[in-house]
C-alpha cells in the first residue's frame, strides 16, 4: 500500500471467525497494510469475508502470525483459543468475545499454559452482524477492554494493545470480573429488558399498536438482536446477569405494588426520579459525561430541506455532535434534533432563526 | 389572517391548561385563524403561553366558546371538566388527558349530565413539556383517539373531531377501556421499564458506565420524563398497568430462572425470539407496518459533510423516510443511517456509490 503510515503491527494477523467483528477487524487492519489471514468453521462465511476484502485464506507455507484474534461466538471460544495456542506456538492470542470470565475459567480448568493469551473486548457492534455489514471504522473511538493479568508478558500485552490502537480503539484495562459486571449492566441487562418488553407486544391487538410512538420504538429497538448469538452471550454471563435481573424484577414488583397501594405516590415518584438520575449518568458520545444542548428545528419532509439546513449549519461553522430526524407519522414535516456544544448553542439558535428556521 | 383556508371550527375555542399540549393546540388553531382563549391555574404559565402566541386571556364579555378543551394533568382533569360543563353551558367539552377511564368514572360518580362531554387523547408529546416547547405541528399525522359513547350527540362529536382534524390529527375511535389498555401497553409500560432500567444505573460504578453504547441509551431515553406528571398518569391507569407490569415481571423472572437452570437455552431463545416478533409488530413512521430499507453511509464528522450527502440525495431525488446519525464516540467519522422505500433502495445505493459515498 503506497503512502502508508508505519503500522504498529509486526508480522501477520490471523483471525478465526469472520462474522461482523472478525471481518471488520480484517478490513481495518488491511487498510493499514497489515497481512491478514482468515479462517471460519463455515466455508461460506469465510468465502464471503475473503470476497469482501477482509483478508485471505491461510496457506500451509505461510509464516507464523504474530497475533491470532479469536472472533467466534462465546460457546466455542475456549476451544478455539486452546487450539490457537497449540497451533500457533509463537503468537500472542486474544479473543474479542463479549464475556471474559467464563472462557477464561474454562481454559484455566484445562490446565493450559495461558501465558500467551490475553482476553479483550471491543465495545462495538450492531444488532445483527455478518461480514457484509463489516466496516473498517467499527472500532474507532470505542472502548476496547483488555483483561491482562499479573502473568501477562509485556510482549503479549503490547501486541494485542497494538491491534486495538491500530483500528482506532480506546484502551480500557479491566479485570474479567469487572468487565463482565459492567457489560452485564450496560449491555446484557438492556438486551433482556428490551426483549421482554417487546415480547409483551407479540400478542397485543393490532389496533393497540397503532398508538405506538417513538418511546416504544426506542425502548424496544435492540429487541431485534440475533437470538442465537444472544443466548450464548447471556448464558455465558449468567452469574452476573441473574442478580441484575433479580434487582430489576424486584423494582418492577415494587412499582406494581406502589400502584396497587393507594396513597403510595411517593414510592412511584422515587422510582421515576431514580430513573431520571440513572439516565443522566450515561456518558455522551465522546465517552465523557458532557451533555449537549439539543436544538429542534422544523423542516419539510422533502428532498433538499434537511440538506439546506445542514449546509447552513456548515456556513455558520456549527459542528453538530449528533443529529436525530424525527417524523410525525404520515406528516409532511419533520424535526431535526441537532445536538451542539453548550457554548455554541445560543449563537447557533440565533443564527438559524435569523435565517428563517423555526426552532422549537 | 389573510389567504386563510376556511376553518372547520365555528366560534371560539377555550383551552384550560397551557402546558405543552394546551399551548401547542392554541398555536395550531390560531394558525388556522381560530379565536383561542386560554386559562391556567398558574398565572406564570398562562402569561408564558399568551406571550408565546397560543391565545389570549378570556374576558368577561367574551361570547361563549363553541368548544372547551381541558389540557390539565390527570389529577385535576375531572374537576376541571365538571367546572367547564357548568361554566360554558353551550360548549362541547373535551379533554386531552393520557388516561380516559378514571376521569370518566369520577365524572359519572358525581351524577353530572355528561351529554356535552366527549373525551379524547392526541398521541403526541415529548418527554418534558411546557408552553415553550409548544409547536403547531405536534399533532400532525398522529392518532387522535376519540372516546364517544352512545349518548354523544352528533354536534358534540363533530365539534371535537373538527378540532383534531384542524390540527392535522388522524381520528381513531376507541372505548375508554380499549384506549387505556392500549396506552398501558404502548406508552405506560415502556415508561416504567425505561425508568426501572435507568434506575439500576443510579448506583453503578462510573467506569462500568464508560462501556455504555447506543443500546443502553435508546432503551433508557424516556426515563428522562417528568416524574411529577408521570406519577399522575401511571396512577390513573393503574388498573390496566399493574397486570402488564406483573406479566413483564413474570417474564423477567422466567428469564432469570432460565439462565440459572443449565440446559434451558431453549427457554432463553424463546424469550428472545418473542421479542424479535414483538418489535416487528410496531408500526413504522407512517402508521403502517411497512418497513424501510436502511442505507448506512460513512460521513466525516465535520460541518458540511452531511449537508453534502443530503444535497446529493436531493439531486438524486431520493426521499429519506428517516435518518439517524450515529457517531463513534470520540471519532472523526460518523454514519448516516438513511431509511428509504424498498423500491428505491437499490438505485439509491448505486447512485450514491457512483458519487463516491461509502455505504456499509
Amino acid at each position: 500500500v503506497p503512502n502508508q503510515l508505519a503500522s504498529r503491527i509486526h508480522g501477520s494477523v490471523h483471525i478465526i471467525g469472520t462474522g461482523l467483528l472478525g471481518a471488520s477487524l480484517g478490513l481495518a487492519l488491511r487498510e493499514h497494510g497489515v497481512t491478514v489471514t482468515l479462517e471460519d468453521a463455515s466455508p461460506t462465511a469465510l468465502a464471503l469475508a475473503v470476497d469482501y476484502g477482509a483478508g485471505r485464506e491461510r496457506h500451509e507455507d505461510d509464516s507464523q502470525p504474530g497475533v491470532v484474534i479469536v472472533a467466534t461466538p462465546p460457546d466455542v471460544v475456549a476451544d478455539v483459543i486452546a487450539g490457537a495456542l497449540e497451533r500457533f506456538s509463537e503468537a500472542a492470542v486474544t479473543d474479542v468475545t463479549s464475556v471474559k470470565l467464563a472462557p477464561l475459567r474454562e481454559l484455566q480448568s484445562r490446565g493450559l499454559d495461558l501465558t500467551r493469551y490475553v482476553g479483550s473486548h471491543p465495545m462495538a457492534g450492531r444488532e445483527r452482524g455478518s461480514a457484509i455489514m463489516a466496516r473498517t471504522d467499527l472500532f474507532v473511538g470505542r472502548p476496547w477492554v483488555i483483561c491482562r493479568d499479573t502473568d501477562t508478558p509485556a510482549w503479549v500485552l503490547s501486541r494485542v494493545e497494538n491491534i486495538a490502537l491500530e483500528v482506532g480503539g480506546v484502551l480500557e484495562e479491566m479485570t474479567p470480573e469487572d468487565h463482565d459486571e459492567a457489560v452485564g449492566l450496560v449491555s446484557h441487562l438492556p438486551q433482556v429488558v428490551a426483549s421482554v418488553l417487546a415480547g409483551q407486544l407479540a400478542t397485543a391487538e393490532a389496533n393497540h399498536l397503532h398508538l405506538a410512538g417513538g418511546g416504544l420504538r426506542d425502548t424496544t429497538r435492540i429487541a431485534e438482536s440475533d437470538a442465537e448469538l444472544w443466548v450464548q452471550i447471556l448464558s455465558a454471563n449468567k452469574d452476573r446477569l441473574v442478580s441484575r435481573l433479580r434487582a430489576l424484577e424486584h423494582d418492577v414488583a415494587r412499582f406494581a405494588e406502589a400502584l396497587e397501594a393507594d396513597g403510595s405516590r411517593r414510592a412511584i415518584a422515587d422510582l421515576l426520579t431514580a430513573g431520571n438520575r440513572g439516565v443522566h449518568r450515561i456518558p455522551g458520545k465522546h465517552g465523557s459525561d458532557e451533555r449537549f444542548v439539543k436544538l429542534t428545528v422544523i423542516i419539510d419532509d422533502r428532498p433538499g430541506q434537511l440538506a439546506h439546513l445542514l449546509s447552513e449549519l456548515g456556513d455558520l461553522n456549527v459542528n453538530m455532535e449528533d443529529l436525530r430526524l424525527e417524523h410525525s407519522p404520515g406528516a409532511k414535516i419533520g424535526f431535526a434534533e441537532i445536538s451542539v456544544l453548550p457554548e455554541v448553542s445560543e449563537q447557533a439558535r440565533h443564527d438559524l432563526e435569523q435565517r428563517g428556521w423555526r426552532i422549537v
